[in-house]
Order: C-alpha cells, then sequence, then structure tokens
C-alpha cells in the first residue's frame, strides 16, 4: 500500500487532501501555515516538520502551493522534499506553474532517481470540494498509472496530456481560453444591455448555437445577476496569465488577446478587485463606456 | 393561407426558400441574379420582376440580403417592397445588418400599415441546407406567432428575442462571441504547439472541463486538422464585425478584443484569405510568431 504525503492545505489543497482521507487513505501533511492542518489532523492525518519529513514518510508527495519560486522551495529548499525522498519516491505538483520550470525540475528529480507529475487542475474550490476537478497530467505514462487511482480521489476528468510540462502546458492552454471566453462574454453582454435588447433573452438564444460557451452558460448568468463572488479571483487569474504570457514571450508567441484580457485584469487589481471572480471582466467593459442608448 | 415570397437566392436564401416549397409552400420569388432562381423554378417557384411585384403576391415576404444598403435597397428602393405591399403585410429580413437601420426601416414601414420582422440567422450554408438554423427573431410577439410556422421549416433554434431590431442585436453579439472565442482556440492551440505538447490531446483534456465551447470542438478539431473551407467566410464575419464595431462606436462601448479579432480579419483579407472560414485565425496566430521550443 502507497504511503500518501499532502503539502499545501490552501483554498484548494485542504479540500483535496480531505477527500483522499476520505476514501480510506492516511496522509502525512505539511503546510507553511501550521493553523491550516487542524482540519487534517482532526481527519487522523499525521503532521510532519517539513517537506522533506513528509518525503521520509511517504511514497508519493502531493503538493499544491502559490506559485513557481513556491514549488522550487518546497521541492529542493533546504528542508525540501528532494532531501527526504528515497528513489522511486514520485512528487505530483497540482500547482500552476511554468511549464519550462516544470521540465527542469522534472530533469533535476530524475537525476536523484525521483519520479515527477505535473497536474494542475481547473474547476475551482467548488471542484476541489466535490472531487469534480479536471486534472491535466504530463509525466511518464506508468508513472501516471501508478497515481491515477489518487487522482480519481480528487477530480473526475483526469487526462494524461503528454510528458513533463505538458499538463502545464495543457493548463495554460485552459487558462487562455477560459480568460478570452469570459471577455467575449463580458463584451457581448454589454453590447446587449446598450442597444436596448434584454440580455437574458439574449443569453438563451445563443445558448443554443454556435456561440455556446461554458463561460456563457455559467459567467453570462452570474454577470446578469451582479454575481461576482469567487469562483476563481482575478487575482490567480493574473498570476496564471502571467505565467501564460512569460512562456509566450519566452518562445517568441503573440498572444493578442490573452495579452489583453491580462491588461484588464492588472487595471481591477488596480481598482481593489483582486478578489473577485473572473467573470468581474463585465464590469470592465460596463465601466470604461459611456451609456448611451443605439 | 398566406402567400409568401422569397427575396434574395445566395448561398443561404437558396436552400432556405428550397426548404420552404419542400414544405408545400407555393412561392414568388426574386433574385438581383436572375440565374439564381432556376432551382427555384424547378421546384415549381414563381419569378417576380421585382421585390414590388413579390410584395404584391405575398402576405409574408422574407429577405435575406448581403448588407444594410442592400436590405434598404429592396424594400424602400423604387422597385422597392414598400411600393407593392398592401397594409397588414409582414417584412421579414433574414440578412445581418445594422440594428439601428433595422428599427429605422420597422418605424418607416409601420408608418404604411406593414409588419416587420428581423430574423437574422447562424449557422451557415450547413444549418440552411440541413434546415437547421439558429434564428433570433425581433418584432411584435404576434407577427413572431404568425410567421413562426415558417420559420421552423428552415430552423430549428428559433427564439422570439424582444422588438424591432432585437433579432439584430442578439446576431451581433453571436458574432461577437463567435469571433472571441475562435480567436482563443487560435492562441490556445499555437501555445500547445509551439511549447511542445501534442495539440489533440491538449484539446481533448479542455472538453471536458471550462475551457468548453462549440468553439473548440468543432474549429478547434478543423484546425488542427489544417481544415480552412467555409463554413463561414472570413469576408462576411468580417462584415459583420463592421456592423457590430459601427454600432458600438455610436453607443460609445469599448469591445477590444472584438475590435482586434476585426483587424486580423483586416489582416486576412489583404493576405487574400477571404474565402477562407473563420477558423483561419489560426494561421494569423502561427504566422505573426517565430517557431521556437520552449
Amino acid at each position: 500500500m502507497e504511503r500518501i504525503g499532502f503539502i499545501g492545505l490552501g483554498i484548494m489543497g485542504r479540500p483535496m487532501a480531505l477527500n483522499l482521507t476520505r476514501k480510506g487513505h492516511g496522509l502525512t501533511v505539511w503546510a507553511r501555515r501550521r493553523e491550516s492542518v487542524a482540519p487534517l489532523t482532526e481527519a487522523g492525518a499525521r503532521v510532519a516538520a517539513s517537506p522533506r519529513e513528509v518525503a521520509r514518510e511517504a511514497d508519493i508527495v502531493f503538493l499544491i502551493v502559490s506559485d513557481t519560486p513556491d514549488v522550487e522551495q518546497v521541492i529542493f529548499g533546504g528542508d525540501g522534499i528532494a532531501h527526504g525522498a528515497a528513489r522511486g519516491t514520485v512528487v505530483v505538483d497540482m500547482s500552476t506553474i511554468s511549464p519550462a520550470t516544470t521540465r527542469d525540475l522534472a530533469g533535476q528529480l530524475a537525476q536523484r532517481g525521483i519520479e515527477m507529475l505535473d497536474a494542475p487542475v481547473s474547476g475551482g474550490e467548488t471542484g476541489a470540494v466535490q472531487g469534480t476537478l479536471s486534472i491535466m497530467v504530463g509525466g511518464k505514462p506508468e508513472v501516471f498509472e501508478r497515481v491515477k487511482p489518487f487522482f480519481q480521489c480528487m477530480g473526475k476528468n483526469i487526462v494524461h496530456v503528454g510528458p513533463a510540462g505538458a499538463g502545464q502546458v495543457a493548463k495554460a492552454c485552459n487558462q487562455i481560453l477560459a480568460a478570452v471566453n469570459i471577455e467575449g462574454v463580458a463584451e457581448a453582454l454589454n453590447f446587449a444591455i446598450r442597444a436596448g435588447a434584454d440580455p437574458r433573452k439574449v443569453r438563451e438564444a445563443l445558448l443554443g448555437g454556435f456561440a455556446y460557451s461554458k463561460a456563457l452558460e455559467v459567467h453570462g448568468q452570474r454577470m446578469l445577476d451582479g454575481d461576482f463572488k469567487p469562483g476563481f479571483k482575478i487575482r490567480l487569474f493574473q498570476k496564471d496569465l502571467g505565467i501564460v504570457l512569460d512562456s509566450a514571450h519566452q518562445m517568441g508567441l503573440a498572444l493578442p488577446a490573452a495579452a489583453m484580457v491580462a491588461q484588464h485584469f492588472n487595471a481591477q487589481m488596480g481598482a481593489g478587485e483582486g478578489d473577485l471572480d473572473g467573470n468581474s471582466l463585465f464590469r470592465v467593459i460596463d465601466r470604461i463606456s459611456a451609456a448611451k442608448e443605439l
């Protein structure tokens, strides 16, 4: 029986780890903030003193932390996973970070005989709580198969996309589409309102046709209800598009629509809207335009 | 029994008119180009000498022509519908034109006791042939109910959106979403390819999650197959976004993403790609960026 470690018990990590315990898996956990571990200890998890200690007690170590430097620190910092993991251990990074850094980390771990999967998720806090996350996985197929039963405790749509980094590439593409699709809905519904049509009727008419997107269905409704509760916060969306645009910069790839939405997110951060949902792009379009009937 | 007229027998109008004849409706037709009427006369339609003559022979006159000035000409030109229509006649404009002009036309017709519906469609040539168009209708509810059985010969998803112009507003919103969603797919798949992932695997992984759109499903596949056959041509997409952006200009509404895609369409027209499908936005992103591995 595999021994499981879990590092990072924030908004996403805590419910994901709890879903593993609910399926009967004993966990060794660590979080930067001591207060985050309480719900896990109540569920029977043991608390380790450092990521290194987690790695000593586990065959598979999941981690989900904020950003690229946090992942580097948790794996290769002084008390990092790399210093406690035996050969054959699997490190599963479920954070959303740079695809290029992910490949570097996987290469460095491979030199120590440690396996790595990149396995970023989409579906937000709701998906994490309900165990319905989409999980996009990069790494060796046989390692994916070994970890799959644990992924199935946390998510529903679990896809092995390709080798190391491919999960992060898929997540980057997911964020491009999520951002651009929401922008489109924000522009279309503002157009409908300004042009004097009933935006709810317009949304309904378009749901059945080629303009359909999940963004139109879910966020279109919330925009019209004035419901901008996260969901997925602007500050995280901004961070993720930062990764996308840094990667595009490195590759010499122009992403004009994604870059434009990132500018809107920058403006929202400046307006103190970092804790609103991404669907608050609706307010950006509304704010920058005067109200005048067609 | 209502007598039916049909004006405009191009790529869209011809199969739509034929679908009316197939359901047993006798038609009086007119088209600018005489050669366009042949398939309709074979199907039993009578040919009139002008839009005015069509209106004299019909209780409901459908029209679907290229652009705003064409609609104005067909209705109010010297030989136009307005000069042949009796009080109580219904003019049903299925073209995609300006919402503001549509309201003007409806107002002018109302002064003559002539009813009007704006009823633009989406679904392209395939939808026209198969009778599966989405039809977005603006006008009085009782006039909509009168015309509905005929719409049902041509389309499936038939929605009364609101008063005069509301159908055109919905169509404008449809085109904003179609254009922006396709742009997002073009950027995401180019990202996946440049970043060294298998774009087919990435697309599959994303179809099951929040990034889903019809554009990702249908056009994403075609982009990866290099299939840029229309479908819906860049030159028509450009014209439709022109209507959207003119309306936005009049209202003082900023539509940054839609405007950016319109610039890409301009570039494609310059590159001789006007007869490709809108999904050829994929090639714009590909072309402007150097190939370099992440």
